[in-house]
């Protein structure tokens, strides 16, 4: 084992959309684990846009200290336990750092057990974030119910490709809104939605309006912006909108991202903000009903995988970038060796 | 009675705030009253901002046709009855229109009992729209609970003024964000309010992050702009916004009223819209509630009226009017007799 570490740091807030400025790619000494903690050597690293705000500042958690690593996701691959909860070997999802290893609390590792004939990257791409963020998103915050119209922005990204899909199985009828005719017929086509929009070709507003008249009981949105706002102009009397994320607006030089609420005042409507700390008690729902889900062949999901962590600033940036041919959930393999 | 009927009519849907060119003060023939239908003489006028809305094009209800005269809600006295339900000389309230004389349905006026010592102006000011409005809002679709802070924009306005009382009454801290010192200074003093913002001389946002570091619970949303937007960057974990209403984006030439949702998001917080008209069945509720308020003291109201039919415009422009002095319930005078 090497006694440097490859380490992207952050070295200041991004400002709009460049990221370039704000990491920077660096070798540092190896980390040591302190008492109940752990030393990881990085599997895969997840990349989710909720990691620009982290950089920019304190949300629901602090924000990523300057001249730190940078934050995030990760599965990885337990080298020193300073812990009797975990052996070296063990496979371990965690809040690590973008590095090729980090050190993580024992507290706030959890081991990921052998899936069977499923690649580590499920754990990522289905359960994890992705699955269970759409999982309480549709169910719980949203409340499905049979017979509704369904809309998801962002339907071709890690948590939208999975909400259509789990609405689906509800026994709504799902519109999913993405930024190409190729994700607009995956999503049609392998994943099952009923209707696509693509929103870079198509008036999102009218398309709705056709595809919809009645309204859009449920919305799930992921994007914000004029997307979001096409939308909310279409909601059904008493219509809800989970707010999942915003991510067309997260690179504004201001720090909002406003809709438009008259609709919403006008149909009686619900817009309900909602962040996945707060429903970690349904994980474990939520990732027996995807397995069972993925075995009988009603969901499917996609594991965009970028290798090297050299390339992961590359990577994140096309989660911001409309009409980027990344879908699913987008993930850096570090360890060339990891399945 | 004369057999013309002096009557504002609306000619072309406002534009902006232009509500010169919109409506016009004409003489029409008196109207005649159908099978179960009364012909009233107008009362009292409400001005209401929702007014502005049914100029402009349908939203809950159809919108004013053109060239007809505008519609609003009335007090007024059965003059002829066609209907078994109504006799001459009844005190009734309901839809009509700007005219000192209206045909109202039977089905759709509401006999006005004799409320003793209180004037009929009452029955506009603290009873139907604008006491169910705050009756509803505070306490179904905002849930307001004993201890929790609660802020009201519009706050010296017919709902905004209740709002806040009902919301003390109910136990909660109240702060009123209104338009002038003097408004900030009746809440404040006569109303009982724990504090007031004048957001004309004061930067809202930090105002309220030093009156409520812990974040405000339970918005009751009546302006919308960048005043709604700074109450909403100072929600608290799953603060609530109340949607009533968003005057100060009404006359905008695009028909839409934006708040920042990205702290609806962050803070797991929930916009709900609402419209009195879906919850009428409350309405009797509210008003015993209310009168027994008033009756121990507890609620204050005001009535604002302007005297003579034709005065009804410059009336109804004051409620777009920042700053106008303004406060309560405005109402217009129409017969100079009524009490």
């Amino acid at each position: 084992m090497s006694d440097t570490n490859r380490s992207w740091i952050l070295v200041q807030r991004p400002v709009g959309d460049d990221f370039d400025a704000a990491l920077k790619f660096r070798e540092l000494p190896m980390p040591e684990p302190g008492p109940d903690e752990i030393l990881v050597r990085t599997l895969y690293l997840s990349l989710d846009p909720a990691n620009r705000g982290w950089m920019a500042g304190p949300t629901y958690i602090p924000a990523v200290p300057l001249d730190g690593p940078m934050w995030g996701g990760i599965q990885g691959r337990v080298v020193r336990s300073n812990s009797p909860d975990f052996q070296q070997g063990d496979i371990v999802g965690g809040f690590g750092s973008w590095s090729d290893y980090c050190v993580l609390p024992a507290s706030g590792a959890n081991r990921i057990p052998d899936m069977g004939g499923l690649p580590l990257t499920t754990a990522l791409s289905l359960f994890g974030g992705a699955g269970g963020t759409a999982y309480v998103g549709v169910l719980d915050v949203g409340q499905a119910k049979a017979g509704e119209t369904f809309v998801v922005s962002g339907a071709a990204g890690s948590v939208g490709s999975l909400a259509g899909q789990i609405a689906k199985i509800q026994g709504c009828t799902v519109i999913g809104i993405a930024g190409s005719p190729e994700k607009c017929a995956w999503l049609t086509g392998e994943l099952g939605f009923d209707h696509a929009i693509d929103y870079k070709h198509e008036n999102v507003r009218k398309r709705l309006a056709e595809l919809c008249p009645k309204g859009v009981d449920l919305y799930f949105e992921n994007v914000g912006g004029a997307v979001g706002n096409a939308v909310i102009a279409n909601l059904a009397q008493n219509g809800r909108v989970v707010l999942c994320g915003m991510v067309s607006q997260y690179n504004n030089s201001k720090p909002e991202a406003e809709l438009d609420m008259l609709p919403v005042l006008l149909k009686a409507g619900t817009v309900k903000g909602f962040i996945l700390l707060n429903h970690l008690d349904r994980l474990g729902e939520a990732s027996m009903k995807l397995a069972g889900w993925l075995a009988e062949g009603k969901i499917k999901y996609h594991a965009d995988i970028a290798d090297g962590l050299e390339n992961a600033l590359t990577a994140f940036k096309s989660l911001f970038t409309s009409g980027a041919s990344h879908r699913g959930k987008l993930m850096v393999r570090v360890d060339p060796a990891a399945n």
